[in-house]
């Protein structure tokens, strides 16, 4: 987000925005945590959608897509962790619809306005009657301040619940945009495990509503990767009820801009809670390439890096193994001058153009050792950049993701 | 390799074959470990290499190519570990010819036939005095036995040296293939961090011998994965000195075929070895798709399987996760049918047609704590199939690789 834009952080997440409400609690498929989420708005909201890639789909991803076909307007979206609810075949797909349909009951409202998600573990079915018993139950509880509860509920392997909302003037009224995430492992770009689910009380119709959704998503969680696997399941939802009453706009005009950079900085700030959040990470790595022909070119390269478990290790013992991020570079397929190349970590420039090296070690691994590491690639090629988001790779990943299903 | 072939496995590696010797030595590069090797052919040999694609390519790779523009003939390799001689500029550059330069003086040989060779950390210079005082005492000490010693001193990080040859007979002629690789950490496909030298005594014309290397290495060493790291320095060599004296033959001859099978006999072996001694690997994980509709289409999907750090670590923990597999060939970038997907362990069905999940707990924990662990995937499709090696990821590997350069 390169323009300045008047924004304010406020509390909260999925209900900052006027007119949500939303809640989370247990509902018998995880061990004893929060595993069933509802969010509501109270006014039927124009709603967009972008979903993974895998050829390998969910059954909810499926669901989301058809109804999206019908219709562009929902009211609630429902969502369960423990669970993916993913190569489930037919009873799984029927599962998902049961949720859409109880959950339209609870709440009295049509079916077609209904969202469904799910995450957790591949291949096994849904307790479908928990399920729709805790749908019943949590369609009674929802309230304005049931955000974190929702939040909880949608975790798997996270170590916290992942909110974030802003405030901002659009035209004549104050608007407000602000969310939810989940995923930790199983994060790869063009979406993975994870769900983010974005509210605002911003009148705006559906198609500028996917653009935006689009857009933002492409700079966000299209650019994070945990472990490279992308997931069957991942999904982002973006709900806009119109409850702020600001003017119309159209796709040229200036708060378009202003609304396009707010769910930017929304969706960047999950984005990165998500890779912070990387199983067993202890270090949010931002890896940044500048100086390439194109942002595309950039983001290439700059994943690349970010997907290298050499990289990663290197980082997590803060050494300062720059051969290893050129040799990265090297095999993403772009077009580029290995000479050419610098590369700093933490505004400590450790490699000049022509492979002059100015790496002080004590100073490296000092600033290395810090929970946050920008690693500066300048390809010295053009004016264009990207960023992307990684953590570190740990013996603590290895432990969880070797016996996730036990 | 379908068809059966008389082919002998027998002891030994690259002096296997006539007219051969070689030798290893610590020269000072690596901590007490012996660090340089020379292969040397009594009579000068037809060469044929593949080089990594990596942009970012090491000293070493550049004058290999540049001396095989020049000759297709060879008298020699030397090869150092320890250090990779990349990123190093201009000075790197001439540190390989320096070695090029010193083994032909040692060797009484025209410098155009010696290839040069090195691994290790990327990004520092060659102790280059060091290693020219080792060359011109290798070069007096290479002999029929010192196989051994060679395949030692090309090792890193690897935990036994990798040696392999085969006997058979070709037209009226007894002819034998043999080599020796090194590779534990960076393994990725298209070439990686691994070196592989064959020496065979058939007589064979270059344009041949490259045919057949690069046959044979795109179901070798283009077909394993440790980490997805594609490295700056990975090459394979072939020397034919034609010692055996068998006919010529052609392309089309069944001679050239069983050459071929022969050598992709080796370079498999090899391989296998270099993904069974991944950093920290405990397994070696085949995993075999069949029923696609090319061998492409089947190696694309293999491929993705094995590098994932989400299926490397289900299977490290013996943890029958097929999801995670689903998931994997979802994201690969072939067209199938989830449905119509079927998955074994060590021949021990875990998913059948239409998501049946046919999965036994118990044996599947059993077959997956195996040492060798065959994952078929039947995508039902077509006749075609590929396979691919690599090995579990375990938390030893991020304890290496957090701290190679120390």
């Amino acid at each position: 987000m390169k323009q300045q834009i008047p924004l304010n952080e406020i509390e909260g997440g999925v209900t900052a925005a006027q007119g949500f409400v939303t809640g989370g609690l247990y509902c018998g498929i995880r061990k004893a945590k929060k595993d069933l989420g509802i969010i509501y708005s109270e006014t039927p909201a124009s709603v967009a959608g972008v979903f993974t890639l895998n050829k390998t789909q969910a059954a909810p991803i499926l669901v989301c897509k058809s109804q999206l076909k019908k219709s562009h307007i929902c009211s609630a979206v429902v969502v369960n962790s423990g669970n993916a609810n993913a190569c489930t075949g037919e009873r799984g797909l029927n599962d998902a619809w049961t949720m859409v349909k109880a959950t339209a009951k609870a709440l009295n409202i049509p079916d077609e306005q209904v969202m469904v998600s799910s995450t957790g573990v591949i291949g096994q079915y849904l307790p479908i009657e928990k399920i729709t018993t805790g749908i019943e139950e949590l369609a009674g509880k929802l309230s304005r301040t049931g955000n974190g509860d929702a939040a909880e509920a949608i975790m798997t392997t996270d170590t916290f619940p992942k909110q974030v909302a802003v405030k901002f003037t659009l035209g004549h009224s104050v608007v407000t945009v602000g969310g939810m995430a989940k995923g930790s492992g199983m994060i790869a770009p063009n979406m993975a495990t994870m769900l983010a689910f974005v509210t605002t009380d911003v009148a705006i119709g559906q198609p500028l509503l996917q653009k935006a959704l689009a857009l933002a998503n492409n700079r966000s969680f299209n650019r994070i990767t945990v472990d490279g696997d992308m997931s069957t399941n991942d999904m982002a939802l973006i709900m806009a009820n119109g409850k702020a009453q600001n003017t119309a706009f159209t796709e040229d005009s200036e708060e378009f801009k202003l609304f396009c950079a707010a769910l930017e900085y929304v969706m960047i700030k999950l984005a990165k809670m998500i890779a912070r959040d990387g199983e067993g990470a202890t270090k949010l790595i931002e890896v940044v390439v500048k100086g390439a022909h194109s942002e595309d070119e950039a983001a290439k390269a700059a994943s690349a890096v970010a997907n290298s478990n050499l990289v990663k290790t290197a980082i997590h013992g803060a050494d300062a193994n720059w051969g290893r991020i050129l040799a990265a570079v090297g095999y993403s397929g772009i077009d580029f001058n290995p000479d050419d190349v610098e590369i700093s970590f933490n505004e400590l420039p450790v490699l000049k153009r022509n492979y002059e090296i100015v790496l002080d070690e004590e100073k490296a691994k000092h600033a290395l050792s810090q929970e946050n590491i920008v690693v500066i690639i300048n390809l010295n090629l053009g004016n264009q950049s990207a960023r992307f988001w990684t953590c570190d790779l740990t013996k603590e990943y290895v432990h969880i993701n070797a016996s996730y299903r036990s």
